[in-house]
């Protein structure tokens, strides 16, 4: 993990990373140095915990958090850090998501945590925003995101059979 | 807080406690000890680590905890102690609970919480819950369930009009 | 069916069994002495019954059903026995198990039932809960299932590309 | 409780009587012989088990049984004897009867309930089925029938100022 | 068609068939006359406004109407006939059945339909229903269901891995 | 009811006139001669059957009409007009209109309803869509829309706290 | 993209094809000049936004507009056209369509959308929608509709399993 | 509206001000400098493109923006502006928000919105992410951001019934 990561991606399980990838992906295209670590709120709190607690510290500008089910991670890391973070909901498999979706929305007014479609989606804008959030203070980076813009426009096939 | 306690009765907030102290009048009725404390995973995050951490050495024998909307409250108690969790999903604003359930029940494969109905009844049944389970091991607490579920049964009167 | 069971799992159909022999394989691992039945609370009812008015005087300390769709079988056990009754939602076919989890979770005041989350997660964590309820009045049972929970938080790997 | 009862009206709470009543009002107006009792499947199961032996016995033709929440009266009705049994949903508070109305709707394949709609609107009908079963062997009842559906038909003016 | 029919099973689609024939099935079984046939509410209303008007004059005791989305057969006959309308809510691809359910059991005050589960539960539910409505009059009929039900119960085997 | 009429708004019950009465007031704004009438397709199935093989030859554009629960007017009428049949879901009581949004919207392919919002906000977008239907091919009509177009943006206040 | 089309076919993504071209397919039967576009509010604003500027003074009477997910092109044409806008809901991965149903459906009193059902259905229906919206003013084209509907009706055969 | 605005607070419609009021007290709190202002996406998408087109040039650096029903606002402005964007799903009337979270939160992979809760908890929240967002390089803001956090925890008293 290098010491010089501005973004960190999480999950509550390896099974998460296929979703969690779309936000990886993204940040690598933007060259934005990150890290990507499984990090059960479950399974493993102390990890949470001491991530949550160092993570502005070591420098950190936002956290990219995934999980499914009843879906803790996100929230548990904002209440345990002021870096933003932002929460994407992994397709469950009863109930596709909907009960990731809403344990990571519904926080009590206090403790923010910025909320993604569910799956890979929502992976992707969280990757997306982060650099959105990171390019407000970053000419440069603000600069390839408007080029990502138009690009992404351009790309939009006029025809549908085509 | 009475160093006797056996069971914990916490919420995520002060306004949870008009659906919460059912689960207290069931344990005062039974005699059983327990205390009554606002935990709220989000804002005071710190304090409920250290409930978890403390809960097995104070004697603790289960914790019944309520919270609504993102409620994490329970999922991340039982994440922090063997203790026995009980779940109580407090009826939310928008949803009306439906997130508070799914974000109690839905925990993954090896967290368990007991999860119990949306509202007054679950906290009511939750407080029933730990009095069955001190009762497996407590011949008189045994008797006196016992009663009480006969009372229980002949209270209800056959007329629907009477 | 060996007299010496502590924990029954029971089910409303074999169909069942695929989800709720995660609940028997978390028993088996920490050797407690368990039974697998199927009872169905609607073609089977006075099984169910007898099932029910036998469970305390048989020695069981707790029992684990499992049912789909209008689950009725954890309610009725609980409305017929002292006994904890640990509740699991199977995945139905057509609502995917949001019916088994209301009809399990949504009991009126005055009966309880544990539930757990829907599918094979929900009956394992029914199992750990059930290990967890009986160690704490059983010093030897409590230190195997810390031992699990501290093995459970290091088989997290770190990265999730691993 | 008449001998002569061919249609019973029962319900899980007192509470459920202010949505029930509009069966029995049903009832009464087509002058069918019925009782209306107070029987919780949790409560009082019991009681319940020893309904549904005896319906038949009685001369009960159908039941109307109502329930809120986890709803396990209607099906565990239908699981012990063969009078036909239709379901009505009474609506719950959290979940506004949407619970209840999985809950009773749901069956599994073997074991039949007859649902209808949530609240005073399926408590009516309800009755209103009750009638026309009663009907299709009583020519007398079938006439009263069709003369309420033309009343019926009759009594929506055609003016939503009016 | 044959005029002895005592009950009729309908549905909205050809599609609907691999639900809806496990009613017909339950209804060979007993030996209950009845006859299976397409009516679409929306495609051919002029065809099933005849079905509805006739269906007393041909002797049919039960109406077993299944359709999936916005369902509105089972409820329309019953608009149109006195005849007992049984519905079934056939599973749909976009929302599984949720639609088809509520579009049937959600029927105003005044002209009731008995609803089964979603899908082929349901089906075959709404049979084994008519056979209980059908028996309430014919003592033999009543016989075969009572030993229907017996043989069920003994066909649910005890062991799950069995 | 003028003969004259080009927009016909009907309802389900005299009950969801509060709700329908916005359709009739976009008309009236618009001037476009509209009339206004109940017709069940449950209790006044034949009433219905003779409004929908009237509405061509009568000189109907469009029909709006209302319903809640399991709402199956608008696709009736649809089943038995070529004219446009605009579905306005009426909230119910129990599930708030959910019932009826999906009763009324998820038509089989082959019979569309147009289908809008869920109470009057949708009522009145009926209104408005039945204006722009004729508007297509009616000069005056649509610089008259035009000019609501307008003044309904004119008409939002760019300070919330005004 | 000939000038003389009066339906205009889009549609958020290229993967939306499969559902929409059912629309195409009908207005390619009935000889409706149509055109085909992929639009994407999110990603191509500025050509919606042009494409509703444009719709009207390039002769459209129609415009069907499908997505998914958080759907928002109809809406948003909606608000700056005065063109009808038909909505289609395409079903989503996670949630299988409901969100793109509330989100075209739920619009607020003043800019209506008419919706469809989910999926292939309603855009089917979008299609026969727009012709008989254009069929109103056009007797050949009502006349097609009405052989179409006769044939549809003729085409539901007896038998379910012919 | 000063041109020293770092944050705008918008919403659909003046209603939405007792919701969003929560966003600009808390923005109050922290002395960033906000306007509030009404844009509706449906009644005034031109001042919507506007605002969205002004955002980054006219230094604001989030907008958080709230809506309810088939809630677009924040989705538009996302596809319109490089400056981040925070969503507040607004309680609906009838669906009680649910339409409103889906439609803000389901965007597809390319345009992200950050949401927040439904209601006023959302609102509140939305305004403290900004914070967060402005103090990731603001080290005052963060310090206030920091106390604001520890004054939270401490305003949580231990005892529910105090």
């Amino acid at each position: 993990m290098s010491q010089s990561c501005v973004v960190g991606v999480v999950m509550g399980s390896r099974s998460d990373w296929p979703t969690m990838e779309a936000a990886a992906a993204v940040l690598d295209r933007f060259g934005v140095p990150h890290e990507a670590r499984v990090i059960s709120a479950h399974r493993t709190p102390e990890r949470m915990n001491r991530y949550a607690a160092d993570a502005a510290g070591r420098g950190l500008r936002a956290i990219i958090a995934g999980a499914g089910g009843a879906a803790h991670l996100p929230g548990m890391l904002a209440a345990q850090t002021a870096v933003p973070v932002l929460g994407v909901p992994v397709q469950s498999r009863a109930l596709q998501g909907l009960d990731s979706l809403l344990s990571i929305a519904q926080m009590p007014g206090g403790v923010p945590v910025a909320t993604f479609a569910i799956g890979e989606a929502g992976a992707k804008n969280a990757g997306l925003f982060a650099v959105a959030l990171l390019a407000t203070t970053d000419a440069e980076l603000a600069e390839k995101l408007a080029a990502f813009r138009r690009e992404q426009a351009e790309a939009v096939g006029d025809d549908p059979r085509g």
